[in-house]
């Protein structure tokens, strides 16, 4: 724990109490966060996931307690010390990566062994041969060496292709040359190369027989092993501070015309031959994309996880933060004393937080049937069945994109929503939103991903406007695309604002509008000689409509679930959860519909009355989820270590916690000197002890 | 200037260099920046600028080269050091408010005096008495005390009603008793309180008699002249770490029952009678708005800067920043050699950052039009006549609303448009939008201010329809509101794309729109019951309406200047800087209406088929801007010392000054050691030399 560098008085909050207004919220839910908790999580991860906890939470390396004050350097220093702490854990209670992914959820600091974990091991795993194997796997997964993952450049990153170090193969000594010919060649970016790694599988041009084969991958040792100094014609460091992930030393690479055997390129797939320099390509990347898919399904989970906690945390501080009476319907507190209304009671409030947990759920079911179809995609693959990679390539880049910037918008409205607190880092929305927003932007630019959407989408509706073979024959694209070709004129049935709420109006007014645009675009470039960065702007369009085509689309079939399947009998023993997730799933639908009416209303479908009808129906529906609201966020089970925040803490102390670590702000302990005369700043210079 | 802990190899970015880039932008601009700056700035006040500007750079107390790196306390120190020797250089060079602006707007480092100069001294010029005057407002003008203004509490912003500190009169010794009562009475978040001042203005709820007479002004002294220790009863301190404003000590004070006499209650207007204890009120508080108005101008005028920072580093940093061929229209360089693109010709990047320069030059504007009319209603004012005040104080939330909740979304939208290096803090981007952030919550959050304007716009509504007399007689409200109620079903008249860049039909649309959700508003509210909290969704779109049609508005009359006015003259002799103007407006408007399309579809005015003109038109708008956009964003004039940016440099050399400045980053003084196996963390532990 920290110093303490003021005492307060000692008082309370004016009444009513946090807790007993977070109390009053949890006693009017109509269901048991538990029992949601054990649908999302399933019971059997989470009591997995509170033996993790337990261990986390209780030792001393992962005190979180002094993070909020630190400077760069004692951050990267924290988390240093929380990694190799981590490490040693993971031997000792034999975790694997449920645990791992567990505990790094848990803990929420960006780790500089994530680079090593992540992608220095796994590179090596799918790509080194098994001499390689022995030589640098081995020793990696001892933590002998630590490595990372050297590929973005200073000019290049999502270009690869682009990319400018060269790995020229020098048959005399049978090694390779590698070189940075530019100052834009740079590897820059590259997580834990700064002051961290001895080791980095590099991305570089290979070059033999003055032919380019574009870029392949070698393991370039950087350090000294025993000095930790950077070995001759490595210019090495980190690349300075960051919005976020500051405990982090991303970092640069420069390398000198340095020289490594021809053992370091990895040649599991491509190879050079010895002496002659004969190259031999790798065969096809569907491998490859295989791995991306997978990565993208944890990015749409993350963003489930990143909805959740913004939810929890504006959520809950909006039932004890008090503004206002509302003359036209005065809160009473037990006593029937008038009390300002708990800002959760306005509507604008609840239309600003209450879209943000429908999204949370939304994402989450998603996340699960990408994940699903993953799994089903992985076993026929491997029976050589590769159909479904192209719409399961094209989905999950779409959801990466999204739910990523779903996630960074609601982090940001959600903050803003806490008013004037939301500024401090004890909200919990700083550090996280911080550490959160990179996601927008690697493994795939949030706009750039979206032409690989809509490069798949069009290819389908050309296919069917052709009758040619379809490439995919059953996915939601085609069903929604058959259904427009069948009616292209068709408008929106519903007739009442409630007839909003059948799962087959939501879904057909998404596949409607998406489709409409898919449409509209493709005979743009096929009989208006449109160019494609022309269409770039509906393209971006394009992509988000079809993949909340998709979120509404896997909401509705998670509320539906098989008979007797596992869901199906989760939901006979509980109505009520069924009953509150489908609220949110129409929340959902029609709060993007409005948010997108101009999309709906511009292709005729829906008429400017029905763009009313669905209007008061959210309404309504924020009305039905204000009950639950608080049970609906603590059903997601983020622990109060976790969240690391004063306004969205379990108990509700909110004003108690934030004047706890005011007084531990460093910079109260330090007098300054507001005399213009001297020159001097603080009365006493002090040598502030590093923590 | 920092030290460097990396030397770089002697290599240049590969070619072409950003300098040619923007070299060869500049060169196809069809006006020239300097005249534009004219036009924005006027040429004298840009001389005066030039002066300041000069001063400041030259002088090492506001050497800035260090501050990315710094932590709070370091931080804390640069930005006291520049304000002790801003203070001092106000003396020496005879600077006004004008200078002292300017000199805070180069500077660009959130102050500790600005809570004095801007706060503090402020409210005793207008609401002290002469001899408190000349007990306390004479010392504070030479900084023999610094102050700050303790409104905001724990528990309380906007509800300024609802604070909790109290001010007893003690008629026994003609004093009166401050108390902070409970935990959330203590002030918060109140700017230079936690170590910089030794007084406050305290906002306390005057009780005299036993009666509660709302809050008043009360001057409190918090801490010893000579030792700057807090003097008894009073608990001060600093409220921690923020998402921005680390150099500024917002602080927390928590007063037990101090005492002070009587004549510290500032009593220009309201009084406490000796003895008696009686109350005298102020008079009414009209003058109070005016203040407020004038804030509201700054704040417009603000949102246009922190617009057109954001174009000018994004727009800079994407002519020079390559990616991928398009293969359609592949960019030649010099020698004919195919090179990547630079990422402004794609549209999808022009679609994100040309709007945002149309922004910064509406909100220039709208500034300069709602600062005329506040002049305007001064002079009224003075005789007596306050018919402007209410429509003036309506558009002047709306439009601080609007505008800074823009700019706030421009930031973030223009730095994640610069791809991953908009993540570094050399961006430009991260430091700066992190202070410019509160805007949206501080001097009236952002969702509460629309409810002021739909007031107005309801009662204004109101008063026409039951042909009642008109509080404002000519204002853009009534004459859009009266064109509605002439011809409620009216629809858009345009025929063809280029009829939507006609300023009337631009106008036509943006006022119906308006007009026709207040007549949905009011008649919700006025004939089926609805509550105004269940309307609080409607009411904040309708502010977002009536100020987008300000915006359109105000561009719209800059642009056709009166005959014979200093605009008309400038204009006829610079053709090009009216029509490259023109081109902003329209894109401007139609941007907007795109980005509103359901707003404008709904209400049944504009056919989907005209949105599909609008869409096509802002293409081509986006295309006639593409030339002129790097001189666009010159013309704003921002130095590279005022920017901090590598990414939006004049010259263009990005990529030189990254790997500069990642060479300073004091992380890489340091060597780690990784070994699990000891617990040391860095191989040489060292005492860091404070900055």
């Amino acid at each position: 724990m920290t110093t303490k560098y003021v005492t307060f008085p000692d008082l309370q909050p004016s009444e009513p109490q946090g807790s007993d207004l977070l109390a009053a919220e949890r006693a009017q839910a109509t269901f048991r966060p538990n029992d949601l908790t054990d649908l999302i999580y399933g019971a059997e991860q989470m009591n997995k996931y509170a033996r993790v906890q337990e261990i986390i939470e209780a030792d001393p390396a992962f005190d979180k307690s002094a993070h909020y004050y630190l400077g760069r350097e004692d951050l990267y220093k924290a988390s240093l010390r929380k990694e190799k702490r981590l490490a040693k854990l993971m031997r000792k209670h034999g975790w694997g990566i449920d645990e791992l992914q567990m505990a790094e959820e848990i803990l929420d600091i960006p780790s500089q062994f994530m680079a090593h974990r992540g992608m220095f091991v796994p590179s090596l795993m799918s790509q080194a041969d098994d001499e390689q194997k022995e030589a640098f796997l081995k020793p990696a997964l001892r933590y002998q060496i630590i490595g990372c993952y050297a590929q973005t450049e200073l000019g290049h990153g999502s270009n690869v292709q682009g990319l400018e170090t060269t790995a020229t193969y020098i048959p005399e000594t049978d090694e390779f040359e590698i070189n940075s010919p530019y100052l834009t060649a740079a590897k820059w970016w590259v997580g834990a190369l700064g002051i961290t790694s001895n080791y980095a599988v590099v991305m570089a041009r290979l070059i033999s027989n003055g032919k380019d084969h574009g870029p392949h991958l070698f393991v370039v040792q950087l350090r000294d092993l025993k000095t930790h100094k950077p070995l001759p014609g490595r210019t090495i460091g980190d690349i300075g501070p960051k919005l976020g992930y500051n405990s982090i030393d991303n970092g640069f690479l420069l390398l000198n015309k340095i020289r490594i055997p021809r053992f370091n390129m990895l040649s599991k797939y491509a190879q050079v031959e010895k002496g002659t320099g004969r190259y031999t390509k790798p065969p096809n990347a569907r491998l490859a994309y295989g791995t991306m898919v997978l990565m993208r399904v944890y990015f749409v989970l993350a963003a489930r996880r990143a909805l959740a906690r913004a939810a929890t945390i504006s959520i809950r501080y909006s039932a004890i933060r008090r503004q206002f009476v509302d003359p036209e319907n005065p809160k009473k507190w037990n006593n029937g004393r008038v009390i300002e209304s708990p800002v959760i009671d306005y509507v604008i409030q609840q239309y600003r937080l209450f879209p943000v947990l429908a999204q949370a759920y939304a994402c989450h079911f998603a996340g699960l049937a990408l994940k699903d179809l993953y799994e089903t995609y992985i076993k026929q693959s491997e029976k050589g069945d590769f159909s479904l990679l192209a719409y399961l390539h094209a989905s999950s880049s779409g959801l990466k994109s999204l739910t990523t910037t779903m996630a960074v918008t609601a982090l940001e409205d959600c903050r803003l929503a806490c008013g004037g607190h939301g500024y401090s880092k004890f909200s919990g929305f700083v550090t996280y939103s911080q550490n959160y927003a990179p996601n927008s932007t690697w493994e795939g630019d949030n706009y750039l991903l979206t032409q690989q959407v809509a490069r798949y989408l069009f290819k389908t509706y050309r296919q069917l406007i052709s009758s040619a073979p379809l490439t995919a024959t059953v996915d939601p694209t085609v069903t929604y695309l058959q259904r427009y070709l069948n009616n292209p004129k068709c408008t929106c049935p519903a007739k009442s604002p409630e007839d909003f709420r059948k799962p087959e109006i939501q879904l057909q007014a998404f596949g409607h509008r998406a489709a409409y645009m898919i449409a509209a675009a493709v005979d743009q470039l096929d009989n208006h000689g449109r160019t494609w960065n022309s269409l770039l702007v509906d393209i971006a369009a394009i992509s988000r409509a079809h993949c909340q085509y998709v979120l509404v689309c896997n909401f509705i079939e998670a509320l539906q679930p098989k008979s007797n399947s596992q869901y199906d009998k989760f939901f006979k023993e509980k109505p009520e959860i069924q009953s509150v997730l489908t609220t949110l799933r129409d929340l959902f639908a029609l709060h993007t519909m409005q948010k997108e009416f101009g999309e709906f209303l511009s292709s005729g479908y829906l008429s400017p009355t029905q763009s009313t009808m669905v209007k008061d129906q959210v309404l309504a529906l924020l009305k039905e989820v204000r009950p639950n609201a608080v049970a609906l966020v603590d059903s997601f089970r983020f622990s109060d270590y976790t969240l690391q925040s004063a306004l969205g803490r379990y108990d509700g102390k909110v004003y108690e916690t934030l004047c706890e670590w005011a007084s531990r702000e460093p910079l109260n302990s330090v007098t300054v000197d507001v005399n213009l005369g001297s020159d001097t700043l603080f009365r006493e210079e002090r040598v502030i002890s590093k923590l």
